[in-house]
């Protein structure tokens, strides 16, 4: 907050297109070289960015259910999407069956981990074997630094391995500033990397935004703090959520997927609580919400309104 | 900044993808229904937007020599452009003649006004007659606001007559805020609108660019006065600049292109003023340069290196 009061005063300035600094800090704490960074005006512009760069004539192939973005961004693109859907007997993991289709077919394979709404991560041996093929591979980690394995995946080791790969990162979740709007993406394939930038505008990252990220950047151990707290409180609402006879799926996120035959959203809307009503994921289906885990008094009140609901 | 700073401390909340209250403000100095505007990250996101929502196969004009964006963005989007070249025998003004044009050909026509880098604004009448012809059209106002002519187009009357017309409007030039990004069309086509809207991410204006924009529309004096200040120094630096043996095209914004057989650019750099070299627009050459006007001071300080470099 401290960084943005202060670039307000000199907003009257074009912003750097290339993001120097920002993307010098980002380089030196992922350690990867700064020309494998993109930045965005958030994570969701880089994704159309992404689409928009992807061949046009090959289908995309997205692994479902999973945050409905990707094929809004497709869709603009005009790219067609197929999905992958993953197994509710699977507990919505992926497993070596992804393997077994045929990828050449496909443009790109759009993968999140831990995904949303779901919350599961995705097993490092397979993103290896998945790259392996060849394929285009967005692989969207927007979460993973609020889950307790934040270093789940070597992104330098990946992302000078596979030029097939496109990892996606975002401030807005990890340091609580979704308003403000920047996310960045670590690519191998510099070629690529410049055809998503053509296909955006060249001041896209706000100087705003540029100077909170490189703020953000020193923040590791508020970071810190904050998964702690969230894991905890996870715990707690797993726990207690599933004492209430709600399923619940074992999501590594700070957010739940939920399943009930009661329901739950309505039950919750008529006591000023919005869930994420997920009914509409592809994959998923009547009963499913998300719940996000906010701090221990807000997490409280919904129990005790869940409580009051499922009495 | 004030309203920035105001908003940096809330900024962890996601921004409102429809910018409520932003459009209702702009609604009303504009005296245009809100369901007419789409704003963006800059005028610059917009231009993409728009391109990528023309249809792919058909080709566009730019009424040349003018901003180059439009051709960036319009290759982003796979769409072919041909330049409608206006003539230095005519001081780089629209005439009848572009109405002549085969116009059906074109998907679109990208008309500046004014004109950058010219300055120039294009005649009210040729406007009418271009929209008249069906021919989709945008343009770009982003300029307007900073001429003594800011009424020159009657565009609540434009927006409504012709579904055809997509107005660009920016925030960056005339607030001073370049380095917030905030930009919006206004287009009385409903549906076009929603395509331009599809084309980019819904969470595409931070809360920070909202909150400064609806705080900017009630700066109109101190945009009077700005406009007060670039016209009477805009007239100093052309009689000053005339008066050097320099060509001044008689611009009316808060810029001026130039022409000189001498080298400006180089000449300029050596004192250590960056001038913009213009001799890579299309219907420009080796000569052009643009120059912003801007303080008093500043203004002297160029004139002062210019009279030194051609003495």
């Amino acid at each position: 907050v401290d960084a943005l009061k202060k670039a307000a005063e000199t907003c009257a300035a074009y912003p750097d297109p290339y993001c120097t600094a920002l993307r010098d800090g980002i380089a030196s704490v992922e350690r990867v070289p700064a020309q494998t960074i993109l930045c965005g005006n958030g994570a969701a512009e880089l994704i159309y960015a992404f689409a928009y760069a992807l061949p046009k004539e090959k289908t995309a192939l997205i692994v479902s259910p999973t945050f409905c973005e990707y094929e809004t961004a497709l869709c603009a693109a005009g790219i067609e999407a197929d999905h992958y859907v993953l197994k509710q007997s699977d507990g919505f993991r992926v497993t070596e069956e992804l393997l077994q289709t045929d990828l050449t077919r496909y443009g790109a394979v759009f993968l999140c981990s831990p995904n949303n709404p779901t919350g599961i991560t995705v097993d490092c041996g397979i993103i290896h074997r998945l790259l392996q093929t060849g394929v285009c591979v967005l692989l969207d980690l927007t979460f993973l630094d609020l889950t307790e394995t934040p270093d789940k995946y070597v992104i330098p080791r990946l992302i000078s391995a596979y030029p097939n790969l496109t990892v996606l990162r975002a401030f807005t979740k990890s340091y609580a500033m979704a308003g403000v709007r920047l996310g960045y993406v670590l690519c191998g394939d510099e070629a690529f990397l410049q055809r998503m930038s053509e296909k955006t505008q060249c001041w896209n990252v706000s100087s705003l935004a540029q100077a909170a990220g490189a703020a953000a950047l020193g923040c590791g151990e508020w970071l810190a703090a904050s998964v702690k707290t969230i894991s905890s409180e996870r715990e707690r609402l797993m726990s207690e959520l599933q004492r209430l006879g709600i399923f619940v799926f074992p999501g590594e996120a700070n957010y739940l997927l939920l399943y009930s035959e009661k329901d739950l959203y309505g039950d919750m809307l008529e006591r000023g609580i919005l869930l994420r009503d997920c009914s509409n994921y592809v994959g998923l289906g009547k009963g499913f919400v998300r719940i996000a885990v906010r701090s221990h008094a807000e997490n409280d009140a919904l129990l005790a309104a869940l409580r009051e609901a499922l009495r």
